[in-house]
Parts: C-alpha cells; sequence; structure tokens
C-alpha cells in the first residue's frame, strides 16, 4: 500500500509477556513486503528488546512516527514499573496491556491515529486486576460511548467475512438465546459495517439457517420458518440486499462466496469453521458499529510460544492493513 | 489411475430425471483426464441418452463392461417400462432408482464389481413408492446384513477428511444426542475405515469439542469433559491414536489437518462446513462399516438443472476414484 495521506495507525501491544510485541516488530521488520503503512506501537519498549532485536524508536506522539517509522519500530513508552518475561503474563503486565488499549483508542477518537489495532491481551491477568468487560470489544465500546450491544464482530479474510449472531455460549443454549430482533439488529449492524469500513455501497447479506440442510422446510428443526426468516423479510423490507436462510454447509465454497458480501451466521464456530479454514493466516477481527476503526489479529497471546521467535506476523500484518484501509474509506471515522 | 486388475465399478444412475445419468456420461467422456477406471452403469440407457449424444454400450453384466470401456458408457439396462424427462422426477423413476442401486449392491456383494458408487436419488419419490430407510446408505448397509447403527458416513477429499457423530437433526437435539457410548463406537467405526478403506496402519483421529473454545475448561459448556473427553480415554485405552477434543474453529486450517487423518465431528455443519469449503468439487461420502467399499458424490439430484447440460461432474469423477482407491486397498472386499 502506497502511504496514505492519513494518521499512523496506533497499536497496541497487548499482553507483554504474550506474543504481541514479538509480531508487530515483526512487522515493522517486513513493512515493505507486508505492504504497511506507518504506525505506532503502544506499550513497553522492554517487551519489545526482549524478543527482538531491532531498532526501536520511542515517540511522544503518533505526529513523529510518521517521520520515524524509516528508522525504527515507532513506540510510544508507557510508565511500566517492572519489565515482564515472555511466556510469564503477570498482574503488571495486565496493567500495561490496558494501559495500552486506553491511550490507544483515545488515540484514536482524538484523531490523533486513524485507527486502532490491538493486540492479544490475557483475560484472565485482565480480571485480576478488576477488569469488568468481556474482552476488548466491549471496552473499546465502553470508550467509545457505544453500548456493546450495539457493536458487532466481523471475522474477515481475502475471500470471505463473517458475523456471528451468538458468540461465547454452549451450543445447548444457541436456540433459545437466538431472537428474530438480534438476528435484525446483527444483520443491520454488519450491513452498516459494510457500507462505512468497506466502501460497499449496496451491500449483499447472507443469512446461515441453524440446522443442517437450513431446518429442510421445519423438517430438520423450526428456527428456521419462526426466528431467521422473519428477520432477514423485516431487513429486506428496510431495503436491504439480504438473501437466506441458506445451508451453513454450502455457502462458503467458492462459488457460494460470490454472491455475497458477508455471511451472517448464527453461532461461533459457523461463522469461525470456514473463516480459518480458509484464511488461518490472515483473517481479521473487526468491530463493527464504533465511531472508529478497530481491527484485531484473530489469535491469542500464545504464551507458550512467546519469546522464541516462532509466531507468525502475518495475521497481524492482515489486521494492520486492513485497519488502514477501513479508516482510509470511512469519511465518519478519525 | 493405470487400470488396476480388479472388476468394474458399479454405478448406478441414481434418480433418472436428476443429474445423475449427465454426470456419470460426463465422467465416461473425461474419463482419460479424470483417471477413472472402467465402469459400468446400470439404470435406465434412456435417461442417459436424453442429455449426452455419446456412444452407450448395453452388456449383460459388468465382465463385458473392461472390453466395452473404450468404445462406449457400458450400462446394464433396466427393465423400466415409461421413460423420464429430467427435471420432472416420477414414481416410475423412483422404481428405476431403487432397482438400479439393488443390482449394484448384489453386483459387489457376489463379487461381480469392486465397489458401488451410487448416483443421487430422490428421497420424496422413494418414500411415495414404500421406500422405508432414511436414505441410500442405510438401505446398503441392510442389504450388506449390517446394522446401520454401525455403519458411519465420511465426507473424504483430498487433504480432509470428516466423520459427524450425529447428522440430520435439529442443533436443539445435539446435546441431549450426543453419548459417550455414541462418540466411541462412531470413533471406532471411523478408525477401522480409516485402516480397511485408505489402508493406514495407524490412524490418527482428532475429536472436535462441542462448544466454542471446546468448552473452555467448562466455562462454555460440559460436554466436552463429561461426554466427549471418557469417550478420547476410552479409545485412547484400545490403543488408538486420539487426540482431543479440540476447538472446532482451528482444527481444519492446512498446519493442523496435518496433524490427523480424520475429524471426528460433533454435528452435521460441524463436519461439512470445513470439507465444502474446502472440497466442494471434489469431496466424497464414503460409507464406512461395510463389508463391501460404498462411495458417492456429496451432491443431490439438482433437478433444476438436470437435462441442460449445466452439472459439474467433478464430484462423481472424484467419487469413482474414490471407489478404485479404497477397493483396491482392502483385502476384505470383493
Amino acid at each position: 500500500m502506497a502511504r496514505a495521506p492519513q494518521s499512523p495507525l496506533a497499536v497496541s501491544l497487548g499482553d507483554p509477556a504474550g506474543i504481541g510485541p514479538e509480531v508487530i516488530a515483526k512487522c515493522w521488520d517486513n513493512r515493505e513486503p507486508f505492504g504497511l503503512p506507518p504506525f505506532v506501537a503502544i506499550g513497553d519498549a522492554r517487551s519489545v528488546a526482549a524478543v527482538w532485536d531491532g531498532p526501536i524508536e520511542v515517540v511522544e506522539n503518533p505526529r513523529q512516527a510518521d517521520a520515524a517509522f524509516d528508522y525504527g519500530l515507532p513506540l510510544i513508552q508507557l510508565n511500566t514499573p517492572t519489565a515482564d518475561v515472555p511466556g510469564h503474563p503477570s498482574v503488571g503486565g495486565a496493567h500495561t496491556s490496558l494501559d495500552a488499549l486506553e491511550l490507544a483508542v483515545g488515540l484514536a477518537r482524538s484523531g490523533s491515529a486513524a485507527a486502532v489495532v490491538t493486540g492479544p491481551v490475557a483475560k484472565e491477568q485482565l480480571y485480576a486486576i478488576g477488569f469488568q468487560h468481556p474482552g476488548q470489544t466491549e471496552f473499546v465500546a465502553e470508550r467509545c460511548g457505544v453500548s456493546p450491544g450495539n457493536v458487532v464482530m466481523m471475522l474477515a479474510g481475502p475471500t470471505l467475512r463473517t458475523v456471528p449472531v451468538t458468540t461465547h455460549i454452549p451450543v445447548s443454549e444457541i436456540p433459545a438465546r437466538l431472537s428474530t430482533a438480534l438476528i435484525e439488529s446483527r444483520g443491520r449492524a454488519a450491513l452498516r459495517g459494510l457500507q462505512r469500513n468497506f466502501g460497499i455501497a449496496e451491500p449483499r447479506l447472507a443469512v446461515s439457517g441453524l440446522n443442517p440442510h437450513a431446518g429442510e422446510g421445519g423438517q430438520l428443526g423450526r428456527e428456521e420458518l419462526e426466528i431467521i426468516a422473519p428477520a432477514i423479510a423485516a431487513l429486506a423490507a428496510e431495503g436491504w440486499r439480504v438473501s437466506g436462510p441458506h445451508p451453513a454447509d454450502t455457502m462458503f465454497h467458492a462459488r457460494a462466496r460470490a454472491n455475497y458480501d458477508a455471511a451472517l451466521c448464527m453461532y461461533h464456530d459457523q461463522a469461525l469453521i470456514p473463516i480459518k479454514a480458509l484464511h488461518f493466516e490472515d483473517a481479521v477481527n473487526v468491530t463493527l458499529g464504533l465511531p472508529i476503526v478497530r481491527t484485531a489479529p484473530d489469535h491469542g497471546t500464545a504464551f507458550d510460544i512467546a519469546g522464541q521467535d516462532r509466531a507468525d506476523p502475518r495475521p497481524m500484518a492482515a489486521a494492520i492493513r486492513m485497519a488502514a484501509e477501513n479508516a482510509a474509506l470511512r469519511t465518519d471515522a478519525a
């Protein structure tokens, strides 16, 4: 990507003991082949130096990052008392990861950064220091003044985008949790996100069924008839291009994918199995419904391989690239 | 594939009004590029002639098919009173499809055919003529003297094989239907099938979880701890190489797939979404647990496109190829 005339991206390092610092440093190393625009890392420089020999350019604000980017990894240093050890999460590291997230969101809210890309955090450690949100997404939503119920997670890869209606709940609870109102609201957020973040004027949404063969006319379950079809009808009545409910197993091959811009899926694995089967190395988690652009790689802290130079930077690179592209398309965001 | 010194394959045309006759004729047309061994079609020659201009070699038995295969599509003609029209299923056509299936299975049971490949049938039409089985698989099992509970469906593509534990039931019924005994029995059948049909001496089976993140230690569902893990332990105690329960969303990317020979999945879409996302054109339905080799393409009659020369023969070609490969590997089968 050519350098767009926009502010640099703010990239939080995530947990300093995880693979975040390593993959972000490797992204700077590979900024040319990966096609990455200028970005500024936010966190503790020691967590990067512990796993990487390259140059770090400590900066005071994102404005300095553009010039520094040619010489080293621009980094805004947080005031952290102790250095963390790769692979060994700590309470101090959780504080650092939260501070980095908070600063990155603030910079994007104020327009100093074009978008936020978040490195992976350790939820257990965050809970230990009093973090009250299910994850970074809900924290970002709150800091942006948006109800967590109005933001949706999209998984986006080069040839497929999926949005789960329900996420981290047991399979046994999915049928009771699904409602026409929930599917409508997630569908609307997905469609608006396709317009705002991806610049698709008339987005096409394909809605999956819940049951095998999308219920086969009611013989293999009635949720399609009673819950999903009415939501599709309601969205269509608003003028959106929505199709379904489609049998989930035949939605994700190449010819089927060409017929829609995003698939609205009923549950976590229905959305994540196809995206990770097809795009494991470059699937990006995009939060839709925010006043800012926020993306993240779709992997965790991977403490078990932290500090071993084994982490794959491609998912982080895909997240940075997509954040820049989304930010360039959005006229309403910073 | 070079011609193996084995009997020809018996290929039932399926419903004469569906796309079975067309894709089987196209397989003969493309027998060289598709690498297909000699096979004999079973059904009504008129259903082939209605959609294809190529030569048909009517034979009396599979022994004649080998010599005839160079000159035309070898076909055993059934005694069917009326010709069917493509796209218009009928009761007569259902009888023809059932007769073809019955004859194909008989030829394989007696050793006259090396394996059975079944064309797609129309279940509603079969039910109308008194067919009592859920599908062709259960019919074949009964004709082979095997309890339908002891056969399993495997979906097999070039880089992935999956076996669903439960199949055509609503999602709401999956948790109640899963049991340790059922997972064990399906897992054992899958492992034995990998040995017998695929020649893998020490097969590796990866077992999925039911819930997101395989239940995340019980926080997102307890089936992994209470039902699935005990089944894995029981199979491992028998000496099988079994791993899991794995989070389903990270089981199907290329590096993960390299770690197992088949994935045992808890429900229909968990098994079918990845296989069709990755291998839509060449996924084969293989029935394991039978005394004969039986494969089928993983598509239906597609009455809506029958007779329009639009049907893709690649899935049928993959089914024929895999039947020949499985038959060559099996020492216990005909």
